[in-house]
């Protein structure tokens, strides 16, 4: 594929070539059907065939137990930051910030019952993820929330917390797929499909199916979790391209070799940019060493001015949106799965280059 | 382009050849920018451009007055069945039921307060629209909801109720964009975009900017008016792809001149299923003359077998997607803007010789 840049935007972010060849592929005319599939009802067997494909390589990929139901719903992760708790959330709530999208989470669920904040970053900037001895669990929440990784401040959970009987919910929009999780440790978790999987517009929800129980009698239709299982996710009409694109993307995962693939990549790819920061003093990383993210790597240089500078001249050699988030400042690199290890090679070459001509 | 069927679903449905040829021609490379628009940063310069462009257009196509805001929100009609109760609705709202759709909304707004239904068609089989003098329209309303064009009786309004001060409020789905309509006599509009205007996922909502006010305090942040004017619909990541495909269809529709040339065209193509349907009487017509849709057009044989041979009869010429709604049964001929003059002369050559084949 020609004049390709390389993209380290957060999210919306890159699709692998094969995935961007194939919708490209099937774009006019989808297996004979004499219409795109952005034309096709929902309702018709080719797409129907097209939805079912999707969520059963989404199960197959993430080992997905059968006392778990899949749903594709409407509105990526911030929908979620309500339907969890409109549907959740009876008494109480422990929510983990450790960094702006889960404070954001708590934020939302405090309008429909109580929240207990169990830890918050903010002291320490949000550079590094909490140990187990730092939560104040409650003895008696409906369930503990947590983001599973940070892309503004690009720390990542290595090791999730043992919250026992009370059902633990990660919001995992910019990890998931990244690398291998045990289903089992989680009540429920969620994603929009924007960085790692898709397109925006959808979240994925994984959750254990005794969790389904009666929402609050004001929660909208298109967010109960009893109606999506009802309707199979498609109590209205639902992102049926989108749906379609994290087919494909799913479809490249198993052909390169599905998750343990994906994750030894991802190790290498974030190791490549770790060891280089590590080996050298003119960029600080904002990560602290044993919580850092797979996904975004942070760092900044000695000012904002050579910041700028920075991500003014990656993005003329086709390295693009490396700025770091307004809350961090500095650089972020982020680096999902559709960022070929190349495109890290050449943003290691270049830091160096930058560091030597800046230093 | 080859191969192409005439697609006759109610939505998701066809888009105009122009429309998905451009979209084919900058998948990859959109502009120079060296990724596709669906991998761009939804903050990036060259997406805002994409966004503001589709804003400007739609403003400018259906004349929004300046005292209209629009907003292109996640999740289609369904979420604002939610939305508008628990933005609008502080006492008491009047809705008028002509279809299942209008119904749904009803439903769903007595989760957040007095609903009052001023008509039901049920008695009649939704097969007309009311006059204003059937309607008992409450004196202390928040507002007036109806449905436009109701996809599945193929019924549509012709004159719309006055309401005095009390603002209209209309769902907008099936026939947006699809003839003039002045857009002071309402207070507020929402419409899916998988009908007439673009792609599954999202609903673009013109409203009067004095009805935005303080929301229900449950009321999901992706749903809160306020909140969205005041992140200009960018709250969360939006649908990206989906805006970006509404703004080509609306280029195309200025392009071929407009919401005057699409009406001329929606009422010639209407006319020669409705002329040739009164001239026979093998099909019987849903729907009573003064409320025919110009979108959707019902109609049915003598019997149910027949109905299922002609739909599977039609397909193999390449009229496809033919099949009644459930609640209604029979045929329905979905024909939004983007089914050209050939597709419904086609089929009206087909019914003509199916009825003499089997009449």
């Amino acid at each position: 594929m020609k004049n390709r840049v390389y993209n380290f935007a957060a999210g919306p972010s890159m699709l692998a070539d094969e995935v961007l060849s194939e919708l490209h592929e099937e774009f006019f005319n989808y297996h004979d059907s004499g219409m795109a599939v952005m034309e096709m009802s929902h309702r018709s067997k080719g797409y129907l065939e097209i939805f079912e494909d999707a969520k059963a390589r989404l199960k197959r990929i993430m080992e997905v137990p059968d006392d778990y139901e899949i749903f594709f719903m409407h509105g990526g992760a911030t929908a979620q930051f309500a339907a969890v708790p409109m549907n959740l959330l009876k008494k109480k709530a422990d929510y983990i910030i450790t960094g702006n999208f889960s404070r954001k989470a708590a934020q939302e669920a405090s309008k429909f019952g109580e929240v207990n904040i169990v830890y918050d970053g903010k002291e320490n900037d949000y550079s590094r993820i909490p140990s187990s001895e730092e939560l104040n669990l409650s003895e008696d929440a409906d369930y503990v929330h947590l983001c599973s990784n940070n892309t503004i401040y690009g720390t990542e959970w290595k090791k999730y917390p043992d919250t026992g009987a009370t059902p633990l919910i990660a919001d995992m929009s910019s990890d998931i797929l990244s690398r291998r999780i045990d289903m089992s440790d989680f009540g429920l978790i969620y994603a929009g499909a924007q960085k790692n999987i898709g397109i925006a517009g959808i979240a994925v929800v994984i959750i254990r199916k005794d969790l389904i129980i009666e929402a609050d009698p004001k929660t909208p239709q298109i967010m109960d979790y009893a109606l999506t299982l009802k309707n199979d996710s498609m109590l209205n009409t639902p992102s049926t391209y989108a749906i379609y694109v994290l087919g494909k993307v799913l479809k490249w995962i198993e052909e390169i070799g599905g998750i343990k693939e994906i994750e030894r990549r991802n190790i290498e790819k974030a190791g490549l940019l770790y060891d280089y920061l590590d080996s050298q003093s003119f960029y600080q990383p904002h990560a602290e060493k044993d919580s850092r993210s797979l996904m975004n790597v942070t760092f900044r240089t000695a000012n904002e001015e050579l910041d700028a500078k920075f991500v003014s001249e990656a993005a003329k050699l086709g390295l693009c949106n490396l700025k770091g988030h307004r809350l961090v400042k500095g650089i972020r690199a982020s680096i999902y799965n559709a960022m070929p290890i190349e495109g890290v090679k050449k943003l290691v070459e270049f830091m160096d280059e930058f560091a030597r001509e800046n230093g």
